[in-house]
């Protein structure tokens, strides 16, 4: 394989996450299902930020929480993904490019604004996600830079780009790209009622074109309709050359061809939010894959910077990863 | 005193705080005064924020923080301020109301966007502030709400208004509606340099229209051009019916009249960000005054609320502080 300019490209909705914390009662009133994502139109965006507290505002998004984690551990990242030329916009522009990370995708000059994520964080820390798509939801094959994914090693793609037509055929024109150039291809599986609107073509997919899978055990047992994490893994193993499975405080398990490893999760001292603890081991595995560790130090890296960010509101490091990382021996 | 719609009215700057942890040698290179504010024109601020590292937003403003303690601790707050009609003001204004305060200033339709205030924390926890004020800097007597000041029992200025003649004229004209109806004044020193600045029409607005004042050691001291603590204390004591005076991990002294009482800080486990401290224990101790609890335990809630910001990034309370001051026997 040759040098790659950047170590991982990650493709994905550009989003500010607006953080408040609720008690359960606003879920159940909400009809939200917790612990989910679901996508909202304007509407019921401004009528659920009218009854949520006061929030915070962090810049969001699945993959680009990745790659910022990624950048964030001194690994060479690019994202692609759409905002409005807005406020938010900006914001979201500002904060992965002052991390780092390659960011060019034009701001539209038009159409809705800014995607925004409205997270609900309840006292035990887990968070329920409603997100408005906005200048996201056009997001099409168009805004793919096929140099910047010839230039990376790996491309990520996140499941949520599944649920619009457009973003999904900009994703699968990603995948044959980066692989007719000899880069390899991680997908996140993002969320359970994703896999089970998509259970088919996901599987499809992970069989033909995904190098890397990561999922957690609500996902991979959704992928495979069972109730049995193990017997989820031994398919897992089946389909893909190489799959990071975690499961919260029990952990992550490695599977790949022969090998399997369970990795313990790194103590956290409180969960305040578990929002972006998924996309933030995927940064750290994906590190350590990209810089030559063995399996389990990969594993080890991701629960490092997920235990990062679920002892703070928001999805994007705020201690120093490196720092982090060095002492525990990881850097 | 007749029974007032409002405890406390705040009127300030209408501020979103753009937080980023930066190091030592960040401040040094930006020429900043360490833990100082300072105000900055638009090319200043978008050259800081792209030198800046990732951020997280949250709403911010002195006063505003002020009130929306106060208002989280159960109190009935109200505030006047100015964004403009953008993102950045509809999320100060969808904050602030969030929590129960009641805010009704028109949006600027035109002109400067809403004012931004970016807040370096250094490793040591320690903030400082450059703001632009934006939509702000137009503040002026018309934005003054006579009826809402004679409805509320205390009105609440900060000192940061005091940098401009058109602030300042509207922070006069509610202080002398606000006594007029019986009300009292309060009033924050804010900032070491702002007072330096206006060192003596803060003393003569002292002496002839405050009835409470809050300052923490940097500012009395600069007020009273005095290196000992001691010796400004006993001039606040001649100059103020009611002053509480702030000292960091010291605690707080509250001295009226004859009564001089030092009450020790609340314990915080790790001193992450003190921007909002001073504004937070204003909260607290106002909060106390207007429910009629003893001077000591309205510092004892001024530092239990100040306790909470300190934890975290941000200077809007994260945490329940009417839970807290309950834990605390203090609720």
């Amino acid at each position: 394989m040759m040098a790659h300019a950047h170590d991982v490209l990650g493709i994905g909705n550009a989003i500010v996450d607006v953080l408040a914390r609720v008690d359960e009662g606003f879920i159940t009133r909400h009809g939200v299902p917790k612990g989910s994502m679901r996508l909202i139109e304007e509407p019921e965006a401004l009528a659920l930020y009218a009854d949520m507290g006061p929030a915070i505002e962090v810049s969001g998004g699945s993959a680009a929480n990745t790659i910022a984690g990624h950048a964030a551990l001194g690994g060479k990242a690019a994202f692609i993904g759409r905002v409005k030329n807005d406020q938010l916009g900006e914001l979201f522009a500002h904060d992965i490019r002052a991390g780092g990370v390659t960011y060019a995708t034009p701001a539209a000059e038009n159409g809705p604004a800014t995607a925004r994520c409205y997270v609900l964080v309840t006292p035990d820390g887990e968070r329920t996600m409603n997100t408005y798509l906005g200048a996201s939801v056009e997001f099409s094959a168009a805004d793919i830079d096929s140099d910047l994914i010839k230039a990376s090693a790996i491309t990520y793609l996140e499941g949520y780009l599944w649920d619009r037509p457009q973003a999904k055929q900009a994703f699968v024109t990603a995948a044959q790209i980066a692989r007719k150039a000899g880069g390899q291809v991680a997908l996140t599986l993002s969320d359970r009622f994703c896999v089970d609107r998509h259970r088919d073509s996901f599987l499809q997919l992970i069989r033909d074109e995904v190098d890397i899978l990561f999922a957690n055990e609500s996902e991979i047992t959704a992928l495979y309709q069972t109730h049995d994490f193990s017997e989820a893994m031994r398919q897992a193993k089946a389909d893909c050359r190489l799959a990071a499975l975690t499961r919260s405080e029990q952990g992550s398990v490695i599977v790949s061809g022969d090998e399997v490893h369970s990795v313990p999760a790194h103590p956290v001292d409180a969960v305040v939010d578990t929002t972006g603890s998924g996309d933030l081991y995927a940064a750290g595995f994906l590190f350590g894959l990209t810089h030559k560790r063995s399996l389990v130090d990969c594993a080890r890296l991701g629960s490092l910077a997920a235990a990062e960010v679920i002892g703070h509101l928001g999805a994007r490091p705020q201690a120093d990863l490196k720092i982090l990382a060095r002492q525990a021996g990881l850097l």
